[in-house]
């Protein structure tokens, strides 16, 4: 089941830069092994915020939230998750099935 | 340049329902042209909503207000565009350069 | 996978009450029967409203989109669909199983 | 009576870990407790968030209140509180009167 | 229990005057009847609209909305209802137990 | 003029308890007082919160607002204002008169 | 006392407009009265809408709506009121005393 | 000085055809007199949405009501007005003093 | 032109109190000099909050800017300018011309 | 393409005047290279806030964040994009086709 998940990340503008540099490091080695694992399958930038769209495919919203708070910086982030449905006219799912 | 698109549809419960299934079908035939000329890349359902979420491609916000425009039921569908910009850890953005 | 699933229904106050009254009625059907496909678990009225929240089981969006729009007062209700996780302290986890 | 109660936790990102494992720890117990005493029946996690829902039994919002407050993380939870009433169609009713 | 019942009547500017002076009719002695039966304990008009806020006594939900659905204005009107637990310094209280 | 006023305190949960069991105290007492100087006549708790709701009654905003800054805990808490208008159908206002 | 009122006129955009023009014609004597009788001091008009700010005063809420609602366009009017405190730095007060 | 203007225009989608076009034709030929006589600047288009900001410049908000309202489709736009002050980086009002 | 201007002041609630006294003191005598240059011709206290409405007269939003950034709280003060026409039936230009 | 973009910036207060004034000065700066870049062509103050509205043109959102988070301030300022379209009566586009 496919999930479209919202991410802000509220990490202070006076936060330990060092701190914050391993951090992001260790959040894009996760979202890599998260990608491998067919858990993110797309994941795009809200331009001007450090916030990201991200389509996220798990069996259920538990192995969704397991993924979701493996993530380094999961304690700065606010999620917001919303289930998705297939569409009949989704090109996507055409695609799949050619 | 991608966009996230939210659509929801306004139609009346009291609609008449041959007026809604010829819109539906035109709808879903425009969808598929859309498509096919790459316009739409992914479409999602809104479970329990007359509703969708939708990635579309387009050079600029001109092109991608011609093609929702287009679509046969737009005087009824209220819709909110997210530009969206390229994420690094994107796993999509990574297959189309394998 | 469970949902928690908010519904408001929109009815015009002033249509028609024999169409109203022939609606509510295939509407406690259609509920029963899926009560007893186990799709939908618990259902509480909003006091005050003409609105409930259900607890919903579905094995993915598709099945909860099916089930929730085969009401037959679908196209006048206005539904909000939370994906729910297990929660390890859940009281109903431990009793079922016991 | 039963109320649906929703919880997000605020507590802060750079909080003190081993206070934080401590409270968790707690809070895990007391709501054993609750369940026990059956003012707490069911409980699923908010996938992406540190939040939850629950349904929770109890003569009167007094005694709800007695309750949600006698939890050690509750200086930091944001509680909002809805009263149900029972419904028709509940199949949980239904359940019951069996 | 106590609680805070805020009610916005949404009667069309042009609707049937003849009507709207028997549903009104009916409504005050409806709500004649709420308060003496002790359902309804203080109501006020909320100042430039057709709104009131109330305060409701009822054993449960079950009872409030049996109370609140027998408006005869009950179709045309959005209610929210607000739980109410007792307050340690509520004056209220102190003049009943004296 | 009776006023619906809501509180909602904005305490730190890692706030000093000794000076906040001081203040709740403090605050107890001038509630108290307000209540004998007749500003005061009903208040309840929001179940699940460090909120509440209550009934003033004050010649003016002038004087309600003197009075409800002269709470110690005013600086931490948020507050709301409703003004009331009697209601023809005030239950309340019957049993002054009777 | 003052309150700061903020109107919205809803007349429907395909309304007769002969029943506009005399409710408006209607409403500006309306205003005109209750601002000889000392109840709208002020009127102030939203660039780009139907809509206005009023500073109006009356002994208390209940004066405050029977004159609201004396306004022939008071069923098409969404009316919201901000009760107003004096402040002591307030330069219309400093003129009135001197 | 400047005005960011948004609007939305709320036709309904099942209006009549000819009226809508008549409507149309006659507002662009108004935006074209308002853009000679300097009171709009710039106009974009909202994609998805029948709905534009413009930068529109008059000497006070008078004279913005004044050319808003002279709209021929005003009835049944949604306007919001957000004033502007000039900004000491502006390269607009640099360009202006070259 | 006029500006309704909608002030709150966030200051923390656990500041340093002679600090705050020295800016309240500075503030008020600021609203002073802006009332003497016809700047602010009223204000209002928002009863229960450390909040203001007032009313500002200045020829274009800079001034209304340079104005309201001179306040000594400024740094600590949100604000929401609404931009102001007149009205047809305003109270107060009828005096003034008379 | 053209962006319309809104900032608001969160500085805390309290935090350090030479820091700020660094930071200030040197977002300045960052300004006019962008506007000598063609990247940002308009810029807007928000009367009474730390804020403005900008006009914003970039080939797409990857091109615009990388611009907005190369500002100094970019930490602290909250940022929502609005993605523009033309607008067949866009008095801009006429001039730079004149």
């Amino acid at each position: 089941m496919e999930f479209l998940v919202h991410m802000e990340v509220g990490w202070p503008p006076d936060g330990d830069p060092v701190e914050r540099d391993r951090l992001v490091a260790a959040e894009a080695a996760r979202a890599d092994e998260l990608a491998e694992a067919g858990l993110v399958t797309r994941l795009w930038r809200v331009p001007g915020r450090w916030a990201n769209y991200g389509l996220w495919e798990a069996p259920d919203a538990d192995a969704l939230h397991v993924a979701i708070s493996s993530l380094p910086l999961f304690p700065w982030i606010d999620v917001d998750v919303i289930p998705l449905a297939t569409h009949p006219s989704d090109p996507g799912a055409r695609k799949r099935t050619a």
